[in-house]
């Protein structure tokens, strides 16, 4: 036992190790996105990639065995069995990549990731297209090396989601799909339309700023463990459990985008403060899956950012920060307003109940991509017959079609469907809250307390201890359930629309 | 010749990989000062131990011995040559230390800083007493490791200061001492003495700010290579030369502090920022030594910001972004009273003129610790009685006298004299420029880039291309010579105060 509790310890501080690079990593990139000056950008990027070279060779490295090997079977504690557990999946799967494949995958992602930036301003699909068939080869090939069972595009989808596969997927997404779809079409034909125009005007920057600050801080967001600023796409990022920072942009002429994007990085980072103490130096000690950590930002960001409760409670709050002409507007008007839902081309301006729809068009755009069913060069036109397909409008340009997201041009295969499961994932729980407390009776008395606790207790606190399969299961006493959503959506815009 | 191609090629790898650990330091450190969360803080200071660690193991690896034996008489190439001697420089007094006392002296520094922070709060010497004691200890071991000719001392002062040795400043600081004491003795004498309470009254930070932002401008600092925060302890840092960052602190009732704070922080990011672009990415591409960076700082600070002729011409400048009360106060009246000179406590807040005195008493005292001279317990006494005879006053405190500096808690021993050397220097390099520019005239008439492309011409760009001394003399053909400072103290202050 002596000797055991020798081994752990060495391997303790090999995981500090891992930790520390992971923390100048993430402040690197933190800094890249909002603060860096303009010519230190490209040295930048040099040094993340060093960082994460190092990290990667650490992650895969003859030490990392040696303590896999000794502590597998060998150690009682579940913190460590699981610390293991990760830590050999984590070294098989990247060993499974040839040194030198991963090294020229990395250099193509950067690569790739500027010309798209180029393509998109231009709005030029074929400049951007022969580097996005040589990613969706590697894909391919990582993939095989990976292994699957059932499906090729399983392979991907384990990196964001593990233990969902494409066949839930494609059990689960066309029932979303009809379901919204006929909502959708409902919302359509109402002539009880609210009108967005009332939210128009000036609405200075400091004072939005201000708002937010006051929701983040109702919200239990924790300041002496993080910061807000201010970029063009807002993101939160964990250096540690300590510091979680988050950014939001301002648009003055729509509040919305920085209050409910402030909000959305919020539920993002409570998850991230609140994990166990206990786990912090570990690779448990973040987010289960891309899936779970996007049910929380939705949580707070629709849930209760977007909910009659709050607006209710809080538009005489909102209002001293808002612009004199908020005055006049009644608050039916303005709760109304703010959920318009309208078919757009951008996925990330969509309202609550289009935006599952882009998530569903990338998906099987993907999917088709990695099963060799469709070309890279078909895309543009797929596209846009999927956009009228579900959404009824046709982008006029590939800058508002499919070149508008980053991660396909960062090899990112397999992560968009975590959007969409994140929403479920996120009525299926709150449904399950809903049991022990009324979710808007305690946003009507300003107990976010017990809000952020029950998240914390139920999902927070564990990281990367359950699956989030598991904890879907845990929480909500049954297996992912699409209907949460559809009745949620279906409520909302009944009541909103006089469907 | 193929063969040292391919050799030079893979040693330049590995400083790259020292300078992207030199960045994520420089970045840690840079945020840790300016934007890090409170809760964030602790765990911060283990990545930058972590991330030095890994630095100080590389440049003592065998690899790194390898490629200083391989190149070492085998290499043309300037820029190679000094690349292989300053590695070989740090290698041979790095591996001199054993590896554990390090280790323990690593410890002992951060603990010690922690503990200072703390005595200095209460004023309570004997609690930094025992640390200070063991920090001279392992300073006097290494300086017996690293080896010297003629005074312990001089193993120390070379890691600040290289070629300086201990008899020189025993020469000139004298010297200084004693032409400095009797211009301030005849100044305590006059009866034509500035009244700084014109100065006195709100002047709003963002009014500061801008002010300094207009100020970094005319001195051509790159903000496109760095970038302007806030800190209660003023620094200037570079990540590479392509990103120099600042820091000032706005105190609401004394622009000085922001504006000179800001001008002399600039001065050593211009430094940084000119630093030859062949030299990235080697250990070649930073300042040479503290002292020749202070005469950079202290040459924009004194010879451009305080002086005469910038105030005569910017004075209507400055006066759009000052308080209105400024508009009443002649040119006469404003320029002396920024120039007051007054004997005081605080290093950091003295006049050009008092505060290479206030050097050279932590100079006599470091020196006397580091030969057996003093003990550490001694120290608040000689302190204060020092004070007395260089300046004329008796500080009340600890917290006002030995306890007011960093330097010392962190083990800097030998980093002082850079101070009251790098004045000399910086009014040494003025005369220089004067034989083939009129410093003054170029102020007057705007030509700072002139005076910019002069020291980036003659200092920055050589980075640690040449030593201190070797950058005077190549400059100035002559020694290093006290009398210029003396010399424009002396006008300087026989006009204000009309000796």
């Amino acid at each position: 036992m002596d000797n055991t509790y020798l081994i752990e310890k060495d391997f303790k501080n090999l995981l500090k190790e891992q930790s520390a690079y992971q923390e100048a990593i993430a402040l690197a990139q933190w800094d890249l996105r909002t603060k860096i000056p303009e010519n230190g950008i490209e040295q930048r990027s040099e040094i993340i990639g060093f960082l994460s070279e190092k990290s990667h060779q650490l992650e895969t490295s003859e030490k990392m065995k040696y303590f896999i090997d000794l502590l597998k079977d060998n150690t009682n504690d579940e913190i460590m069995i699981k610390t293991v557990a990760e830590c050999e999946e984590k070294y098989n799967r990247n060993r499974k990549i040839p040194h030198n494949e991963y090294k020229e995958y990395v250099m193509l992602q950067s690569k790739s990731e500027a010309i798209w930036q180029e393509a998109r301003k231009k709005s030029d699909f074929a400049l951007f297209q022969p580097y996005l068939e040589k990613l969706v080869e590697y894909n391919k090939r990582f993939a095989a090396y990976w292994g699957y069972e059932d499906n090729i595009y399983d392979a991907l989808l384990h990196n964001y989601e593990p233990g969902v596969t494409t066949k839930e997927l494609d059990d689960i997404f066309p029932q979303l799909k009809n379901s919204l779809s006929s909502l959708l079409e409902r919302i359509n034909l109402s002539n009880y339309k609210p009108d967005p125009t009332v939210l128009k005007g000036h609405f200075p920057k400091r004072n939005q700023e201000n708002f937010s600050m006051e929701v983040l801080r109702q919200m239990e967001y924790d300041f002496t463990s993080g910061r807000l600023d201010e970029t063009v796409h807002p993101f939160a990022i964990a250096l540690n459990k300590h510091d979680v920072r988050i950014t939001t942009r301002y648009d003055e002429q729509d509040f919305r985008v920085a209050v409910f994007g402030t909000i959305h990085e919020g539920g993002h980072a409570l998850y991230e403060q609140n994990i166990n103490q206990d786990l912090v130096n570990t690779p448990l000690a973040t987010g289960t899956s891309m899936g779970i950590h996007e049910s929380q930002s939705l949580f707070w960001e629709n849930f209760v950012g977007r909910s009659k409760a709050y607006w209710e409670t809080y538009y005489d709050l909102f209002k001293t920060f808002a612009p004199s002409h908020y005055q006049q507007i009644p608050f039916d008007d303005f709760y109304r307003a703010v959920n318009e839902v309208k078919s757009s081309f951008i996925r990330i301006e969509a309202d609550e109940l289009t935006y599952p729809l882009h998530i569903m068009i990338r998906y099987e755009l993907e999917k088709a991509l990695i099963n060799d069913e469709i070309k890279v060069k078909d895309l543009p036109h797929l596209w846009n017959e999927k956009m009228v397909d579900y959404l009824g409008v046709r982008p006029t340009s590939d800058r508002e079609g499919v070149l508008q997201d980053i991660h396909w041009a960062g090899g990112d295969f397999g992560y968009f469907p975590s959007y969409a499961l994140g929403y479920m994932y996120a009525a299926q729980l709150k449904e399950a809250l809903n049991k022990e407390m009324n979710l808007d009776k305690l946003i009507t008395t300003g107990k976010f307390t017990k809000i952020k606790q029950w998240l914390s207790d139920n999902i927070h606190h564990y990281g990367k201890m359950k699956k989030p399969l598991e904890i879907i299961e845990d929480v909500t006493h049954e297996k992912l359930n699409s209907d949460y959503l559809v009745n949620y959506l279906t409520a909302k815009y009944t009541d909103i629309y006089k469907l």
